[in-house]
């Protein structure tokens, strides 16, 4: 059987990857009357008097919303609301096991930004947190933002952020491999949509100064016609000398690339294009943009993809359980680029100069230490 | 310690009475790459390609929003919609414990009806079914009425339908003890919000002809001003007569007394004013109408209150989860009327004719068979 066939047993099988159940017994009317009425009109009054208190007598303070529109479902595309949830499920999964955070989940039956933004902020007085997963890009983000302005609980888009700060958390252990500093390195981005434009700003956050970003046309530039207002926002912070050009250009002489883009668009003679010691993190899923083994052969030092089957698996279920888990644990009311800087930092802390290789820049999917790490570093960086 | 005191300990050490847990184990990458990528993009194609199977590959069979405003929470009013979430938690696990349905708290920060109803509506490919709690009259008949029109799934507001249900098995059998018929015998109800009007109107589905439905003010008869339209529809389907009057005059010569009402709003002489062997049940809480032991020194025959510390607790908890498990199982769109009343002749019918007496017209909260004989009445009455 083939993993999707695998899978979809599994989901047959199941029925629902998830169960809402009770941390309290109903068992007799004593019970009742402490967990349900009357007595529970004590805590409901507590909270009247300060709604903080939501934190501490309901499940709140534990509680994250994964909500989609099921616009870019993976790399499948717009597939609908309701088929976005097994991908919805499977990461509420995630956040329990890797950080102990109770998610659910939940799709929008629209493509309204201020729908969606309406919906989910009449609802976020239930939860300590939302997760936006896979809503395309560019409403994407205009969705966060303006949910960002209208709640007071964190809103984080794991497609851009989570994506991003597993990438920088990456890209620094594997400048430390080969010995060069981000601020001198040329860095290619390819893809300009939710995540490439979030790993591009994060890198830049933390020290880069020669950046290309590329969309499937090319390099982002000032004067570059046709592309969005976040785009644009791009080509002004990256591209200094304001260069056009295809990818193929782009990757002439830079030491890294991080591709979200799409299977078999990096060939083996851009590769040999690129500096000495080049690193690359072809990341498209299932399929990335050029095969581990042809990068390598064609001069390749540091590779990591998207996969569980090769070395470097660059994965953010390391970074949005302990993100969430730290955010919740400080009552944060936002996640900052502190707090996503902290997260990455701690990720590739993990890795020690010793163990420091080609083959090991960041911590496996299934390290136990990583979302404890990230917790603790991303709650410390909370501002008081 | 007081039963509100030691629930808010309760409430504060147990921080939340819920959690989501996972149903799939993620303990290593054969693992993610079935319940996660690559594996669950197989399920997601499935259902875009069939939204129906949405109810096989997720939890969404089995899941039910329990969604309040705060604005009519117990007997505490207009709270605010945090402070509704211990009482929504509450429910949640008698949903998980007597229907095995998994049900997932949420609050809406709006009172404005349409706001409600898109909240509600754009989220509901989430879920199997919405249950609405706790929300003010006579909104919440119209927030209900339009999301049935716009959800294909069902929807059930509990205050109104959950309560008269149980007061209807309740009813059937108090009658039976005191030999009386529906048709002919004289009901009252009072209180003429949201439960008042759904038990005033299932009675009368159960065969009642001489009801009269009594607000603050008294009877409730065309004519009668400043009435909302929610009432204004029952003054014309109750009171064949057209009477006017206060409370005390409506229960003159009455078989039996609902009510909905406020405390100690009854008294021994309106009690003695009814007919022989007459029925009480002032089901205001904590604090009924009148006290049994008053009603019963004043002649009630049959006494029923929402208290567990009297006989005849007539508490909706004997209800919802089997509705839901019902209407769940059988992928009903909607639930109907004559599944109301299937729900409430299958409690009736577990007391026997040899059992039933003045103390016991009605199965206990805890009675295990209870939620079991619900679904399976709920299923066979959907209509197909």
């Amino acid at each position: 059987m083939t993993v999707a066939e695998e899978s979809l047993k599994l989901h047959f099988e199941k029925r629902g990857k998830l169960e809402v159940v009770p941390r309290v017994s109903v068992e007799n009317s004593k019970d009742l009357s402490l967990a349900y009425t009357p007595g529970v009109a004590t805590p409901c009054l507590e909270i009247q008097k300060n709604p903080e208190l939501s934190f501490e007598l309901t499940r709140r303070w534990n509680t994250v919303a994964v909500i989609t529109d099921g616009t870019a479902v993976l790399g499948l595309g717009d597939i609908g609301p309701e088929a976005g949830m097994p991908v919805m499920e499977g990461k509420c999964v995630l956040f329990k096991a890797f950080g102990d955070v109770d998610a659910f989940p939940l799709c929008i039956k629209s493509k309204d930004v201020d729908e969606i933004v309406n919906t989910i902020s009449l609802i976020s007085g239930s939860f300590g947190g939302i997760n936006l997963e896979d809503i395309a890009a560019p409403r994407c983000f205009e969705i966060e933002r303006k949910l960002k302005e209208r709640c007071d609980i964190p809103i984080f888009h794991d497609d851009q952020h989570g994506t991003a700060v597993v990438v920088t958390a990456a890209m620094l252990n594997a400048l430390k491999v080969v010995g060069k500093n981000i601020e001198e390195a040329k860095l290619v981005v390819n893809g300009a949509g939710a995540a490439g434009i979030s790993i591009a700003k994060m890198l830049i956050k933390a020290g880069a100064k020669h950046l290309l970003l590329c969309d499937r046309n090319g390099i982002l530039y000032e004067g570059y016609e046709g592309i969005n207002p976040a785009q644009l926002e791009m080509a002004k912070i990256t591209n200094p000398e304001n260069k056009s050009g295809l990818l193929a250009d782009a990757m002439k002489g830079a030491d890294a690339f991080v591709g979200v883009s799409a299977p078999h668009c990096v060939t083996p003679e851009m590769v040999k294009s690129m500096a000495k010691d080049c690193i690359l993190f072809p990341m498209a899923n299932p399929t990335p943009e050029i095969m581990p083994d042809e990068a390598k052969a064609a001069g390749a030092k540091v590779i990591g993809t998207g996969r569980s089957d090769y070395p470097n698996q660059i994965n953010n279920v390391l970074v949005f359980p302990g993100i969430f888990r730290g955010a919740l644990d400080a009552r944060a009311k936002d996640i900052t680029d502190d707090m996503k800087m902290a997260a990455a930092k701690a990720i590739a802390s993990l890795v020690t100069d010793e163990e420091l290789s080609p083959e090991y820049i960041i911590p496996k999917a299934f390290d136990p230490r990583v979302g404890k790490a990230v917790a603790e570093a991303v709650k410390n960086a909370v501002k008081r």
